[in-house]
């Protein structure tokens, strides 16, 4: 998607190769910098620190972290066992490594560097191409309310599945700048997405960077909004979505599926095949990671004089608690959009679209 | 309720009068600091600045605003006019000045000045034991988890409907004072309430101040909670309440209503009479505030330096929307604690205590 007008990918390889660019997202959305990963340890550092996050971006950073881990002599095992530890909970890096590592190994030793970096470009390229086919079919469910309403097509979103997290394009928010770049008149209604803020601070910069109309508003206020009418349809990522259609996603998720559902709002959730968790009936099971209470208690922003502080908003010595995500049950959920098409939450559904996986 | 262990009011006439205390609560959660009002500029100013918050509160100084200016000399009608300017909006507000000139109007010009200081006692007194009342039936609820049930009582609120907002003793949080003060092991989760962190800010500072267990969450954790058996019963105030039940509060209550109907939490709303809108038939017709948009994307907090200061978290030129209150529709609310008893959020329910009124 654009920044400053360029089309943009969150990650790259220079060129001539030997270095990887990515944007620091630690630093929006006050600051847009991209940094050059140079070899194993920045790639790495990169992870760990969170410059890049979202579950197909790590993933996509940990494939090139391969690549420049092999360019400097590093063994193939141990750069991957590097990269394995940097987020022990993400499941799109042990899959980047794993297909790394049965790629690579087969390999006589000259010839793993450039393959290295030829596998994590197809990585990226595959990630842009499932991206842009959940685009594709979710777009269409936004050109309906088109056609059929004036004015623009309000779409309320929950934290950041959008270009950032991804190579490219985003999941939930691949419809709406599908939709935005065939000419349907979009508007986004930007849940916040407290503690960490990922609506307001990394949602709320893609959609501006793309020229695309949105609006910030507090968690609180989505079931509001949808009370009255102002709120055709939701669209938000996932984690993890279990075999029977429940979907584990941010913190505050449920709330807006149960006001969409008494509102007769509709809610889709759109995901990469890839999130599904076969091996799991229901998302009963989904652990759910509790992060540290002073993402609750503390916020970073930036002050009138353009420096980035860290706040405390609570009182020293009230207890916080900082459950990650929730879990939607199928049954509040109108279809799940995915890069095969849009399916019903339901493990009929789910079977319909990925036969060869039930 | 408690500060530093000391039995606290949020106001009282200083002894020997000619001063009124307060706390300037801008300055909560960091600093507790009394502010003396010393004349009806200081009142209103209190009022505008929101040092004071809360409809009881409000109230209970704009009462002592005119005894003040009556003590200067200023004409009781002028004293009345610059109150009512405060707070356009807040009907307690001028309930209070109403019931101050039926007061004062009848007694000669000598007397007055004595009887508006007795006056605005007896509004805080009688707010105090309204607010006790509430604490005792509600409390009764609590009472009625502990006893089957090991642990603490888990309790939900969102925003501050705590002794902050009233004179004493609070509405949402009376119930859970009383059953605190009477032994019952309770444990309440403080919704922070973005945009105003309210909840973060007010609520936590004082049940900390009082003693009471309590964890700050964010408001998207509060289903997740419910889904785990982690909360037991929510209750919250309200700002105002349609003579069917249905409940206008602080924006996110219907979230958390839905997530309680959905999880068969019990959701009570504790509520004076004064705030009961007999003549509107339902919740739709209730207006709802529009309020700025920096309140959604400015955050005030403490530096680990200890410096107060105000960050933006949104990016520069994004939009904000920052409805201030929803309507939590009958059908979601167990119960109505209000002075005179529970009863069910129905007209038939508010008649049944309130006879007079129908």
């Amino acid at each position: 998607m654009n920044v400053d007008g360029q089309p943009t990918r969150t990650i790259a390889a220079l060129p001539g190769q030997g270095g990887v660019s990515i944007i620091d997202q630690t630093r929006l959305p006050f600051r847009y910098e991209r940094v050059v990963l140079r070899g194993l340890a920045d790639a790495a550092r990169a992870i760990t620190d969170m410059q890049v996050r979202g579950a197909p971006l790590i993933g996509a950073t940990a494939a090139y972290g391969v690549a420049l881990a092999l360019d400097e002599g590093v063994d193939l095992a141990w750069a991957c066992a590097t990269l394995a530890a940097t987020r022990p909970t993400a499941v799109n890096l042990a899959w980047a490594l794993a297909r790394m590592q049965s790629a690579l190994l087969p390999l006589p030793a000259a010839e793993r560097c450039a393959a290295a970096w030829a596998e994590a470009a197809a990585i990226c390229d595959e990630d842009v191409e499932i991206n842009q086919a959940i685009g594709r079919h979710g777009a269409a469910l936004l050109q309906a309310v088109a056609a059929r309403k004036a004015g623009p097509v309000n779409v309320l979103t929950h934290c950041n599945a959008g270009w950032l997290a991804t190579v490219d394009w985003g999941t939930a928010l691949a419809p709406v700048y599908a939709a935005f770049d065939a000419g349907v008149p979009v508007h986004v209604w930007v849940d916040e997405t407290r503690p960490r803020n990922q609506g307001a601070s990394l949602t709320a910069w893609e959609l501006q960077q793309h020229g695309v109309p949105h609006t910030v508003i507090a968690d609180n206020a989505g079931g509001h909004l949808m009370q009255h009418g102002r709120v055709d349809l939701c669209i938000v990522g996932s984690d993890r979505t279990a075999a029977n259609g429940d979907v584990a996603n941010k913190i505050g998720t449920y709330l807006k599926a149960l006001a969409a559902f008494d509102n007769g709002v509709p809610f889709y959730v759109a995901l990469p095949g890839s999130t599904i968790d076969w091996s799991l009936a229901d998302g009963r099971a989904i652990p759910i990671e509790e992060r540290r209470p002073d993402e609750v208690t503390c916020i970073t922003g930036e002050t009138t004089a353009g420096e980035v502080v860290t706040v405390r908003v609570a009182p020293a010595g009230s207890a916080a608690a900082n459950p990650a995500f929730d879990v939607t049950p199928a049954r509040l959920v109108s279809g799940l959009v995915t890069e095969r098409g849009i399916c019903p939450a339901s493990r009929a559904g789910l079977a319909g679209l990925y036969p060869e996986r039930v």
